[in-house]
């Protein structure tokens, strides 16, 4: 989690071909030597994928490579398997598997490109076993694979890394349990112990506390090792084979960052509080010190052991456009309307789940710490938490991402909805862009999710204009509980509410004018394509009237009625499945109002891609030439 | 969990007014004593309230009597808080707090009646701080209930039970971390360590492990005793008010059914594998042994301290209308087709989260035990494995309650979804009745939580042949997710399906013939009430087309447009929220295909209401009367 900073790095780049490493990989050699100077290498290559992606997470793909490495080329056979719970390693793994040659060495170019690597593991590309990225899954997973294998009279083990603040999440007890019972010693569980997590310090977030110790008491197998050290990585592998009986872990303390020196985490400055390379690329300065740093070491390594040394390749870093200028920030917008909101309602409270950065909290920490609960990744633990401070007299606005949000606490909303409190919930990373983390992070089916929690509002403001009135409705024109629903990426929208626009229940505004259809969408990014679809549809000789409904759940049939009164056609725009999303309100609401006038739902139809922006809202057919496309079709123009 | 037997009690029943429980709760004698003596009559009183009701969680009751009646007699003061994080305890707390003159003495009479005392705890009624039932979320509240006093500078404790099946939640584990970390001492757990869940013992669904030794590694402070030993409860919790610093769980080994010796589960013979109380009424002769047995009990305790005896009230049994001959029961019918299926379908494997008997899963275990996978209440671990499985060659069906299944693992049913498996979900409990177990178990809103999961259908059969149709889609007619949705309780409908339906996917059947209007429900209740409103229009000459349309988030455009050709108005008629429900699907379907005929909805439109069937129907304008009034004003008849 905490996947939304995209970094240019400009400059020339550097990566270690296929070839280079099956040279190395194949050198006679102490495999621990070997295994090292391979975890260099991909190491290199690792930060070459995420400095040309833009995007990606390297501390922890770093802090996890040398167990990574050793399983990939010593530990494991053809029937083992291999996948990381928490997946935001997928770069370390892909460099690793590409390294290997187990998938085509093009993909190195290819990290978060339509087509190319995925941001988190999905099952669509060769080589991953299952999907991640949203955590605490992996080792239930695991043991539904042993089940399976049992049944099915198959060897082989399962190898599960998991991050340390992963261990937060309540599934990962959950699953232990059963393992023990069924003493699944197919199973072996890394736990990438890198002392950080998405925002800073684990223990900073919500300590562990003895994690051996918890691990012992629900009956695992547990060794615990310094997860950077190839030799005790190898011994402890060697170990366990003989363990039986029980499930293993072995808690790994890794360092974040681990193999250049200016990301390890060890090297923050004490009074640093938050880590810089958890996600996100790194500046091009600070790339190129890495690869340089990466470069010096393996050759080091390999001329000590009397071997030439690795030869690069390079290439330029893809010129990036400059951000656009005048571009809402819904985020931002978002933490100075609830800092002005704090300073009026005191009983306001702010509860984070590990993401203080990504969800805007960092001036409300800073305004009011007393007033900031940071619950750590344990959502539902945090929902609940909220549930009892509303019974009690507070306010609490809860912050996640948008995916995890509304499905990892589903039935703790529905609770808290039950009792009929005033709970503000915020979703940010909401749709389908950024493109590049993928599906596990492309929140697109929250609104469904949240649906039929009784006198809950959705609202999903499109500029930061309409963030300032959408928190001032939920903080303050309702004693019920609401979600508002927040779009990250920074978007150029090339339209401008209207001044004397206000937040009314179920009611939106009128952005481009004309008769032959109207298109209702919400959101800085829908609404932007469909407001340029509107200008090209208008070259044409059309006239679309754009709207935006910020209301999700809510549509006011007197509005509804008159808004579309002059059109021949309704259209409405999710960023989010079509199934369960904002159209299916729109168009139950016409037919329920006796509006009959011929509807068309736009919006996802399949699982998101993972991609750039602009190649994930083409491919999906959202993009605005898409819509003009389709919108004159649909018109039979 | 586990709450869907209504039994009938016949005869004379016996309670223990008011009045009597003053007196003894004003003797001058040994606290523990008076305690021992409460407890008995509370037992007294929550067996009468259970008979009376025909349903309700004796097991779970008497189990923590003991420890209820201290905290509330002795142990707590205006400062503190008490609540039950299962709720199904609800009766026992009942049972105390009308013995101390806390709440209404007739209440006593209306336990899961509309307006009477709810199923599980809801803060609408006084006392309740929080709304439970639905298992793993009580510590969590009592933490914002800490953070919120804490903020505020507010006094007192908060005292929690959970149960020991409960601790298979995941949330449970989430919860503990930060209570340490934050040096909660104002909190203390208990567990109701009565080792039986739902089904059966805990150490048989899904093995605890040491607890204590868990509490212990989460940095709890740890206290073991009996806990239906009211010396040690008194000892305990006495010794807890000087502990600081920690959160503190008392481990209260209890026995379920406690007080009534042929409910103690420790007289369950050793070849017995089900235990009959945990939910449920007793049959009219053990009631009434119980209840001499209790009667004998608190009077030789009174007898031995020189008190005079308990003067008991009686009434009778309200009578219970025999169940219609020919009722359609759903659950039962899923069990012979899924028996029937696995024992073609090599690859198919059953999951359960402790909810065997209900979901109906005994013929199946019995036949195919390798196949049988019992999870224990851990329904993410369930529904994660289940993705782990179906990656690996098998054909997995999840089962659970609707409500829970559909909201507690609703990112992992997505996580699946989005890896293209074939699994199937089967809710069961699914609708607003039973009406008596209150919202925390009336499955209201899974179609909205389900939606947008890709490729997923949704079906939910009206009676046991279309259950027959429903299953085989699942498991043979489609290669992706599915949820069958099923309506538990057993019900008699006057419709019989077309001889020549067959299931075609998000096509339907016609029961009745109309052209004033037509109505699309599902699944029996609806149905049920669909179609004798259709017999009371016809007689006032209004012919209403009852539609059975089984799929919830389908529709056969072509369909749809023949169906409803030949009517003027079109109704909808949810066995759940109007929000997110079929409705929605169907009319922005009508909307999508240019179907102008007006349409209204019906569908649960608040919380549903907790009480008999028919007082639930009644109390949300969905009983066939009901119907018939709401479509004869929209029709303007």
């Amino acid at each position: 989690m905490g996947d939304l900073i995209t970094d240019a790095v400009e400059g020339t780049l550097y990566y270690v071909p296929r070839s280079e490493i099956a040279r190395i990989v194949g050198l006679k050699i102490d495999p621990v030597k070997r295994t090292e100077a391979f975890a260099t290498l991909a190491r290199l290559n690792t930060l070459y994928m995420v400095a040309r992606a833009g995007s990606g997470h390297l501390g922890g793909s770093f802090s996890s490579l040398d167990v990574l490495a050793w399983l990939h080329l010593e530990e494991m056979d053809d029937n083992d398997v291999y996948f990381s719970s928490k997946g935001h390693d997928a770069p370390g793994w892909y460099a690793t598997v590409i390294g290997l040659g187990r998938i085509a060495e093009d993909n190195l170019h290819k990290l978060r490109r339509l087509g190319g690597l995925p941001g988190h593991p999905d099952v669509g590309f060769p080589g991953i076993v299952t999907n991640t990225g949203s955590l605490g899954m992996g080792i239930s997973k695991a043991k539904g694979m042993v089940v399976a294998r049992r049944l099915q009279g198959k060897p082989g083990r399962i190898f599960v890394t998991t991050g340390d603040g992963e261990l937060q999440e309540g599934q990962i007890w959950e699953s232990l349990g059963s393992a023990a019972n069924h003493h699944m010693d197919e199973l072996t569980v890394i736990v990438d112990h890198n002392k950080l997590q998405s925002d800073t310090l684990v223990k900073n977030v919500s300590d562990l506390g003895d994690v051996a110790a918890k691990f012992a008491a629900f009956g695992w197998h547990v060794e615990r090792i310094d997860g950077n050290d190839m030799v005790q990585v190898a011994q402890t592998f060697r170990k366990l084979q003989t363990v039986t009986g029980k499930p293993k872990v072995i808690i790994a303390d890794t360092i974040k960052g681990k193999g250049v020196s200016l990301m390890e985490h060890t090297a923050m400055e004490s009074d640093v509080e938050y880590y810089r390379f958890h996600s996100g690329a790194p500046d091009g300065g600070t790339y190129r010190t890495a690869a340089q740093e990466l470069i010096a070491r393996v050759n080091a390594q390999l001329t000590e052991m009397g071997v030439p040394p690795v030869a690069f390749e390079t290439v330029e870093a893809p010129t990036r456009a400059a951000p656009p200028a005048g571009v809402q920030r819904l985020v931002g917008a978002y933490s100075a309307a609830l800092l002005e909101h704090a300073g009026k309602l005191h009983n306001l409270v702010a509860l984070d789940a590990d993401l203080i950065l990504d969800t805007g909290l960092i001036p409300f920490k800073n305004a009011y710490g007393e007033r900031f609960i940071e619950c750590g990744i344990a959502e539902q633990d945090m929902v609940s938490q909220a549930g009892g401070m509303a019974l009690n007299g507070l306010l609490p606005v809860v912050h996640s991402f948008a995916c995890f949000l509304s499905a990892r606490p589903n039935e703790q909303i529905y609770n808290n909805a039950t009792e009929r409190t005033h709970i503000v919930y915020v979703g940010s990373l909401a749709g389908v862009v950024p493109g590049g983390p993928g599906h596990s992070h492309q929140a697109v089916r929250d609104i469904a999710a949240m649906k039929g929690c009784p006198e809950l509002a959705m609202i999903a403001p499109c500029t930061e204009a309409e963030v300032a009135m959408a928190v001032q409705w939920a903080l303050t024109r309702t004693s019920r509980n609401a979600y508002v629903r927040l779009e990250s990426v920074p978007w150029s929208v090339p339209f401008a509410l209207p001044a004397d626009y206000r937040l009314e229940l179920g009611k939106g505004c009128v952005l481009t004018e004309g008769t032959d259809a109207a298109l209702f969408a919400y959101g800085p990014v829908m609404l932007s394509q469909a407001h340029a679809a509107a200008a090209l549809l208008k070259a044409q000789g059309i006239g679309l009237k754009v709207i935006d409904l910020p209301w999700l759940n809510r549509v006011d049939a007197i509005w509804l009625a008159d808004v579309v009164a002059d059109v021949r056609r309704v259209f409405t725009l999710d960023n989010h499945y079509i199934e369960g999303g904002q159209g299916e309100t729109i168009l139950a609401a016409m037919a329920e109002n006796g509006i009959a006038i011929p509807a068309t739902r736009f919006g996802l139809e399949d699982i998101p891609c993972c991609g750039t922006n602009d190649e994930v809202l083409g491919a999906h057919g959202l993009d605005a030439q898409s819509l003009v496309r389709r919108i004159t079709q649909v018109l039979g123009f």
